[in-house]
């Protein structure tokens, strides 16, 4: 984390403990730095999981086991890499990973897939055994760290930690959710995938977890977008320890499920939006509301349409009231619209109504809107009910000068 | 055109004369400006037209009444008006465009249907009619002008000036094109919008040269990219006025037409390369082609995939063979493929191959290619058959200088 924080950086949290999740670190040194990178959580026995992970064709081994492995339903350890991605390796990639699940297994005498693995760094450069293993080595005989040192080590390119908590009540019995996230481009293959985890101490069945989770999912990870660039290995996993001891959750007829749900989609938009505030170049947080669209699905389409448009985060970044490229980007979305019942504001102020620039319209306290540090543009598309809300940043010099030579 | 030209820039060609189109020019001053705004283009009886136009769903009225012009296959005139878009202004907008091809088709004393009406500039103020009706006036007694100086007309960020020319034989009878275009994005709604426009000589059916600029697009308008934004008044329209008195060509069973559309085809490829050599900040032409994939169309949808990629123009940009972004972009595509088969080089030289790094992989040849002004991609899918190229530039701060207060 060498370059200055993010301008639109939240202070990391005070975290709630989870029984039953345990984080470390260590020093593979998969890069010559001088910071732990190697994150590993131990997770108790009978711990649920449930993942989301990059639609990519070209995904990582990490994630193609990930994929197949939560499929059984139960955790018991997460190991984080951070400074080489391991994808785009072949055979020799997939070695690198099962060596590691191979050697946690046997410290904590569970299934090989049990052990969940990510890596986020280079693409390209397989993972580099001998240190894999003796990183993992130390980081088993590490002492308990805070969360935000687990939130650092994960971390690459990303400016400042990121983390976020929420809670709900299951039966008088409340439960406790900590979440760490790392990505600061949506997303760069080299250094900047996005990786999130979230603990909870509720006893959740992994199948409503997993429901529960794409859910939250598309609301959140999936209603962001720095660059409209998609990682080999962004995966977003979450772990239910089942400690706070409440009766467990396996469907929505459960009492507290409805809480839960809201917990889980809270924690999730408060990491999505994280990821966002450390946009690479980033100088405004921009949130995008569409509403009379034909569906939820097409007003996320959309808004990420919009919030994907390099015209408008330019001008975003210009503070330029220019909804014509709202409108330009509402166009090219190949989702239902009318022009001429289509309406755009910024900060809650209209410029164009039903399909016209309103006669009356006061450009100054839009101008005023857009010189501030949190951006919302509002667009009614007319048609029905479908609503969505989706958040980016602007598109900056500082988008340019981070990625124009990254990696030599 | 007060950037200076773009370092990509191609000097004007000497153009053909295409009997039955003449071009002529005046000063609406649509903006307060000291140059000639509008180009008028007036055409023989008889001349075919065909067009392609935009896919976005709040297209310009200019677009929406093109779609039907074009249907009943005849056109006397084109009008072009730089400065003002006369996107979403509603009803006042089409009003406005309405005048036009009234007060153009009483002079000429043909159908309203014929003539064909483009504008570009700002989104959302109607096109004043007063200024239109005064430089529409102007232009139809105006004196010849020559091609050069109609694509200057046209064009409004333009950085220089663009036409193509090519040529077919028909039977014995050699026939022309001439074509110009403007676009310095691809495509902001605002002042960049591709507007194309290709005249010749040959005489040529409606329907057939409906169906041979179709093909044509496909394989030039559709494969070139600068930001992946798509304009509200994009507009690709080919006049055939017959003048050179080859026997009409009305199907690909007629001696010359595969020599026509080769010709086409041509003058299209080139006028899109222009567009993308103008591209806003643009310091490097990126040809990327791709092979090897499940068919030519998902060949062009992967190949886009990478052409809109920030990161890999980034990349680009800082001379910087990042080769692990192609392997994003290829991903995210949505396209069939396997990251165990893919192939991936920069100027004719692997960096990867069958979903690995090259073990003796010399970056040296890659990072002089490079630094040029002319650079190929190489991605080879490992699947089947389908082949597609495209055409991007780099993302550089220009790119960002150009659009974050463009309005303002």
């Amino acid at each position: 984390m060498d370059l200055p924080p993010s301008p639109l950086a939240r202070p990391f949290p005070e975290m709630p403990d989870i029984v039953g999740a345990v984080p470390r670190v260590a020093r593979a040194g998969y890069k010559d730095w001088d910071r732990a990178d190697l994150t590993y959580v131990e997770l108790d026995e009978g711990t649920s999981v449930a993942g989301v992970f990059t639609q990519s064709a070209c995904a990582s081994s990490e994630v193609e086991m990930g994929r197949e492995q939560v499929k059984q339903g139960r955790a018991r350890a997460l190991i984080v890499n951070a400074g080489n991605s391991n994808a785009f390796t072949g055979y020799r990639g997939r070695e690198a990973v099962e060596q590691i699940t191979a050697q946690v297994s046997s410290y904590l005498g569970c299934p090989a897939d049990q052990v969940f693995v990510s890596s986020t760094g280079v693409i390209g450069v397989p993972l580099p055994q001998d240190k894999a293993r003796a990183g993992v080595e130390s980081a088993l005989r590490a002492a308990e760290c805070s969360w935000e040192e687990a939130a650092l080590t994960i971390g690459t390119t990303d400016t400042f930690a990121k983390g976020a908590t929420s809670s709900a009540m299951i039966g008088g019995q409340r439960v406790e959710l900590a979440g760490i996230i790392k990505g600061s481009g949506m997303i760069a293959p080299d250094m900047a995938t996005m990786l999130g985890y979230v603990f909870t101490d509720a006893a959740v069945a992994p199948a409503f977890l997993q429901q529960l989770l794409e859910a939250a999912n598309k609301r959140s990870f999936s209603c962001i977008t720095v660059d409209g660039d998609t990682s080999t290995s962004d995966t977003v996993l979450a772990f239910a320890t089942g400690s706070a001891g409440n009766a467990p959750l396996a469907s929505f007829g459960d009492k507290g499920a409805d809480a839960f749900a809201a917990a889980l989609d809270d924690i999730c938009r408060q990491l999505a939006q994280l990821v966002v505030r450390d946009g690479e170049g980033a100088r405004k947080f921009v949130e995008i509301r569409v509403g009379g669209a034909a569906s939820d699905e097409s007003a996320r389409i959309i808004g990420l349409s919009v919030a994907n448009s390099p015209l408008l985060k330019t001008a975003i970044a210009g503070q330029d009231a220019n909804w014509g490229r709202v409108v330009m980007a509402v166009g090219k979305a190949g989702e239902p619209a009318d022009r001429d019942r289509l309406s755009i504001g910024f900060g809650g102020h209209w410029c164009a109504r039903g399909g016209q620039p309103l006669d009356d319209f006061d450009e100054a306290p839009i101008a005023e809107h857009l010189r501030g540090e949190e951006i919302t543009i509002e667009i009614d598309m007319g048609l029905d009910e479908g609503r969505a809300t989706v958040w980016t940043c602007d598109l900056t010099h500082g988008y340019i000068d981070i990625n124009a030579d990254y990696r030599s």
